[in-house]
C-alpha cells in the first residue's frame, strides 16, 4: 500500500497505458487521487480507462497545483497520488512541488511513465544519441517573439544532431483552459517570424560588435548558417498524437508536411544528418 | 489478445515494474515470450518479477535477436512477444529488426517503457531541455580509444548543457555473456586517458590545419576550452540503480564522486550551467 504522503504518478503521454505497472499501483492504492489539468490530453477514452485502473480521482487545475497547500495538508496524513499526463519531472512546477514537500517533511514518491519525448525520440527509428538539446515553442503574445527557439535548433544542425520540437498547448498561458495545441502550420508561421526576426532585428547577442566569447561566435556562426537555408526546406517529421489510436509519422519538407495533419497534439522533429539505419527507419516503418 | 506478430516490449529500467500497464498486457497475451540478455538488469528478484507480471519466458542472447530466423519465423504464424530491458528502440538491433519484419510482410508493435535516460534526465530535477547530445564510454581495446565521447561532452559544456554519459555494460563487446557493468572509477580513468590522447595526440579533424568548417572550429575551440579544465574538478551527478530499490545518487566534482560507489549498473551526468532550480533539485531532493 502506498505510504502516507505525495505520490507523483505520470500517466503517460498518448494514453493512461503508458502508465507503469508500478505508478498503477501505487495510484489505486493511494487514499486520495487528484489529475492535474488537461484531461483532453489523456487521448481517446483517456479519462474512463485512466479510473478503470486507478479508481476515481478529483481533476484539478495548473494554480491548485502551484499553489498546493490543500494537497500538501492532506499528504500529511493521508497517501495523496497526484496524477500528471505524460511524465510528472518535465514540467519545473513538479520539482518545485518535491522540494516544498522537503522542507515541509512530507514523504514524496515519483513515479515516470513514457512521455510524448520518449515516444518521439525512441519511437521514430532515430537514434536517441543524434538529438541534440530540445526546444519549445510558445504562442507569440503580440510582438513579444523570442528567437532563441530557432538558434537552438541552428546550433544543433550545425552539429548534425536532430531537435525535439514542442509545441504549446496553451495559448492562454495560464494552464487553466482546455488544451487548444498549437497546430503544424502555426508552429512553421512561428519559426517562419523568427526567420524574419533574426534577419531583421536580430538580438543584440547576435550582434557582431556584442560576442565576446567562442560560445558566442559559434552560436552566430550556427544562426547565419541556418538562415542561408529556406526555413520550408528543412527536413523534417510531424508526430501526431503519438501513443494513441490516431498517431500520425510524416516526414519530409517543413513547408510540405505542415499541410493537411489530423487534428490533435503534435511535436516536429528538424532533422540534423540521418546516418546508419535512420533514414530506412523514417521511410519504411511509418 | 496480442496479434499475430513480433510485438517489442520494453521491460523498463531497473524493475519491470517501469514496464507500462499496454506492455505488460500485450506480453502476457502472446503466445510466446521471449526475453532479451541481460537478466541481472531487470533488478533485485527482477526474473521473478517479470514472469508473475506476463508469465514464463525464454531467455535468449544478443546474436539469436540479430540473426532473428527462429523468432520471425514463430511470428508469422503467432503472436511473439520479444521483451528488452529498458526500452526497446534505444538500441539499432531493434530498429534493424522492425525493417527486417516489414520486408517480410511480418506485423510489428512497438511498446516503449521508462528507460534509464527517463530516470536520470527526468529523476534528477534537471530540466530535460538543458540536455546536449547523450554519449556512451565503452569499455577500451587495447589501444583504441575514440575520443570523441570527450570531444561531445566538451561541445555541450561549451553550450551550457548536460551531457548522460551511459557506461558500457559488456567489455566482450559480444553480449553473450552476464553483463560486468564499467564502473565509475573506471570511467573516470576512460576520460582521463581520452584527456592524455586529445592533449597529446588529436585526431587528425582536432588540428588547426585540417579545419576547414565552421563547424570543424566550433568543436576544436570547445575541446580546447575544457583541456584548460582539469577533468577531475568538473561538476558531475553519479547515478547508480536508479529505477531500483538500492539507488544512489552523488553529485559533486567527478574525481571525488567516483570513489565508493555502490555496485550495480551506473550513468553519469556531466552537468553543464546549473539554472534556476536545478541546483536546489540536486542539493536537496537526493
Amino acid at each position: 500500500m502506498a505510504a502516507t504522503g505525495l505520490h507523483l504518478v505520470g500517466t503517460g503521454a498518448g494514453s493512461p497505458l503508458n502508465m507503469t505497472v508500478g505508478g498503477k499501483e501505487i495510484a489505486s492504492s493511494c487514499d486520495y487521487r487528484f489529475l492535474e489539468g488537461y484531461t483532453s490530453l489523456l487521448g481517446e477514452n483517456g479519462e474512463n480507462r485512466l479510473e478503470k485502473l486507478v479508481g476515481a480521482y478529483e481533476i484539478i487545475r495548473r494554480p491548485e497545483v502551484e499553489n498546493p497547500e490543500r494537497i500538501l495538508e492532506l499528504a500529511k496524513s493521508n497517501s495523496v497520488a497526484l496524477l500528471v499526463v505524460g511524465d510528472p519531472m518535465q514540467a519545473t512546477t513538479h520539482v518545485d512541488l518535491l522540494l516544498r514537500c522537503k522542507d515541509e517533511g512530507i514523504h514524496t514518491s515519483v513515479h515516470h511513465a513514457v512521455s510524448a519525448v520518449d515516444l518521439v525520440c525512441a519511437g521514430l527509428g532515430l537514434q536517441s544519441y543524434r538529438f541534440g538539446r530540445q526546444v519549445s515553442l510558445t504562442f507569440p503574445h503580440g510582438n513579444h517573439l523570442p528567437t532563441s527557439p530557432l538558434e537552438f535548433i541552428a546550433e544543433n544542425r550545425f552539429l548534425g544532431l536532430h531537435t525535439l520540437v514542442l509545441l504549446d498547448l496553451d495559448p492562454t498561458g495560464m494552464g487553466i483552459e482546455q488544451p487548444q495545441p498549437m497546430t503544424p502550420p502555426q508552429a512553421f508561421e512561428v519559426m517562419c517570424r523568427m526567420v524574419e526576426r533574426l534577419k531583421d532585428d536580430p538580438p543584440p547577442h547576435l550582434e557582431l560588435e556584442n560576442v565576446s566569447s567562442a560560445r558566442d561566435l559559434s552560436r552566430l556562426k550556427a544562426v547565419k548558417w541556418l538562415l542561408n537555408e529556406k526555413i520550408g526546406d528543412v527536413h523534417a517529421v510531424i508526430c501526431s498524437n503519438l501513443g494513441s489510436s490516431n498517431a500520425q509519422i510524416k516526414s519530409g519538407l517543413l513547408s510540405k508536411i505542415t499541410e493537411n495533419c489530423v487534428s490533435g497534439i503534435h511535436s516536429i522533429v528538424i532533422t540534423g544528418e540521418l546516418i546508419g539505419m535512420e533514414k530506412d527507419a523514417l521511410e519504411k516503418l511509418h
